[in-house]
């Protein structure tokens, strides 16, 4: 990554670099710092320095005038490891990163964005980590999170289940938001853990002033820290610093593009708060406690899973397409309670016919499918569609792909996906979660 | 439809009919009246009776007693005309039932469930309505609205054409909830109105106790006299029956599969609370007012239209079976910001350089597409990918439809899409309307 368009003309013109300490003045203003190089979400029309305070400060270039103060290290590769002593009085939290905005967290000794993440580069970020637990960290993928994809579910699953063999009270998982709530869902099904997985992100990149990747870090070590042992997302619950919700790794979802607080939980609420590294259960809820015993994982899996939402005027050949291509299962996004044109249910009894599982889920997201309802649903179940419930369809989708790859048994698969097996469905889920 | 199951089997062995007056007797209390038909969202363990009070009750099966009190009359197709004389100082309200769970609105003389609705029917059933408007009605369609297709949207917006050009103040449309918000954005783009019409429905059919029926009709009818010269969506705003809301018809979605209050405004406020038949418009709402002139009617739209969710994992040939089937546009429901995974790029250039537009819309639901802050974003945008802001992913996906009706030129259409033609896209849209 490196600064672009109009930002990248003005640099050259003045000979400065990534790096560089400068001045700038606007406005009778003046900044000196670090020029930090553009993150993903940066726009060019601004350049960010690191301030000798240690915050970062975006300026607009528009009417800037720039002055070089001293030229920069040239970035390196390798900085020197750390020396950090472990203490025994404190837990052991692995930090595995996997990319997206979060990744991006480091405060860099040379002004470089770095593609991942060491322990290291954590606790040279953002030391106040190392008065809470002992900090390790490997970064294991670098992909913005829309490039996630099953394989890398599994990746990620392995590297939980080595850390927690190796001796880690907890994981913190860094990740992109966009799909966060998908491997959120995977890991929950594919891990059987005692101790806590918590998923966190960032909205805003640590080299803007407005950046949530940092308080979201310290929160989930303080997640990971808990009594909490199923996998779980942590992120801010609203749009200032006040506190942060732990959700149920499979009711969770991005509900906002841009907002801090995006992932809501859906149809149940959030097991607990997170309000400056305690952690608060909430009312009347049930969660699995951390306890010993090895974790288990389960991570075969069958990729060729279709996700299809219902929607007027959808083709009438879009699922034989799936079945035709070999697809071993399908999960429709259908409307309401659980329904589709009438004209797709003859596609629906040939999948059904043929060994392949069709599961409803609804588009509404909140409430539950119940096909006995309506005339359309009772063919649905005639024509052997399996009920999502209150199970979100990401939530379903990921199911599918993780039953399907436990066995190849259409009576099994249908019995796993209507066993509440990771808080993904429940008999009764209250009318009064909706649109928290 | 009819009683099956249990309530069958029940109502057999009594040698009773839906039409019959008949005394229910359960745990010492009784109830006498006429056995209405089962609803479309009935189960087979309650008996529905019209009590002599004009309310509804249902009562289960189990352990009750069932006496014949008076054969009912057979069900008629035909029920002679009523005779209301219009009132001149009353506005002209059409409504226009297309199905769904409101149209078993009525309250039939014969306790059979009618298949759709004409005024009489309307007026037989709720009394009232004729206190508020002068009410002229017609059944075009009588289907479950997950069955609703771009066809049937032309027929509804020429039969509310029509009915303005024929004197009415305004419409209310009967419609099922599944796709309402679908057709509600169908009929904003195809009509120009100088009056109100008012798309309406009911989670729970008339002969529940239950029911929101009659209720949300009351309201819409209030609606369709009112200022608001728009098409819209009115339905309760609450579990109770304190008020409804008045929701733009391009900005509203059903967001719960059960709830009465499931319709909710995205990314904006309600038009309108209306309590008690008042119409109460919010604070600073624009709208467009009623007004002089004819009705147009642009009724043209492109069916091959894909609207398909981006999750990981999915197929990367998706988009290419979409181009070679001949589809004319594509709109994505992308990840966070507007995304989708990298290997899909190299299909939406494909068909952008084809022609094919493709729009970029977001799963998230709230927020709007911001494709220039992360790199895959502005790789979309290089190849070409229109975005839809803060435009629901279902009305983008109508929009699309129409937009390619209205003309095959590229550029055009990307105008088309890109321009706020019914309050469906705003150029700074409030991040505080989240989760309301």
């Amino acid at each position: 990554m490196s600064y672009n368009g109009v930002a990248k003309q003005f640099l050259e013109s003045q000979g400065i670099s990534v790096g560089d300490t400068i001045r700038v003045t606007k406005e009778e203003i003046s900044y000196e710092g670090m020029l930090l190089d553009r993150a993903e979400d940066a726009d060019d029309k601004h350049l960010v320095l690191k301030l000798p305070s240690g915050y970062n400060v975006g300026v607009g270039i528009d009417g800037a005038e720039v002055e070089l103060i001293q030229r920069g290290e040239k970035p390196k590769i390798e900085l020197p490891p750390l020396e950090v002593e472990p203490d025994n009085k404190k837990q052991d939290i692995s930090i595995i990163s996997t990319g997206g905005t979060v990744a991006s967290v480091i405060d860099y000794k040379t002004g470089a964005v770095h593609p991942a993440f060491t322990a290291d580069d954590l606790l040279r970020a953002t030391p106040e980590l190392a008065d809470h637990a002992n900090i390790r960290g490997e970064a294991i993928l670098n992909i913005l999170s829309e490039n996630m994809k099953p394989d890398y579910w599994i990746k990620s699953a392995r590297s939980v289940a080595d850390e927690i063999t190796g001796g880690a009270d907890g994981v913190v998982i860094a990740h992109g938001t966009d799909t966060m709530h998908y491997t959120a869902a995977a890991l929950s099904f594919m891990l059987d853990t005692q101790v806590p997985v918590v998923i966190t992100g960032a909205q805003r990149s640590s080299d803007r002033p407005s950046s949530d990747a940092f308080w979201n870090l310290m929160a989930s070590v303080a997640a990971a820290k808990s009594d909490v042992a199923e996998v779980t997302v942590c992120m801010h619950a609203t749009e200032d610093d006040s506190y942060a919700y732990l959700h149920r790794g499979t009711k969770v979802r991005k509900m906002h593009t841009s907002r801090r607080d995006t992932f809501r939980s859906i149809n149940t609420q959030p097991i607990a708060k997170i309000q400056e590294n305690r952690v608060k259960i909430q009312p009347n809820v049930d969660y699995k406690k951390r306890g010993e015993g090895e974790v288990e994982l389960r991570d075969e899996l069958e990729e060729n899973v279709a996700f299809i939402k219902s929607y007027p005027g959808i083709s009438g050949d879009i699922i034989d397409y799936h079945l035709d291509k070999g697809y071993r299962g399908i999960v429709l996004e259908g409307t309401g309670l659980g329904h589709c044109p009438d004209y797709l249910i003859p596609s629906v009894e040939r999948a059904t016919d043929s060994g392949v599982p069709v599961v409803m889920s609804s588009q509404c997201l909140y409430g539950r499918v119940n096909m006995n309802v309506y005339s359309t649903g009772r063919r649905l179940v005639s024509a052997g569609v399996i009920s999502a419930g209150d199970m979100l369809p990401e939530t379903a989708y990921v199911k599918l792909i993780w039953a399907l790859g436990q066995t190849d048994k259409l009576e099994e698969v249908k019995s796993i996906m209507q066993t509440n097996l990771r808080g993904e469905m429940e008999v009764l889920s209250s009318r009064d979660y909706f649109l928290l």
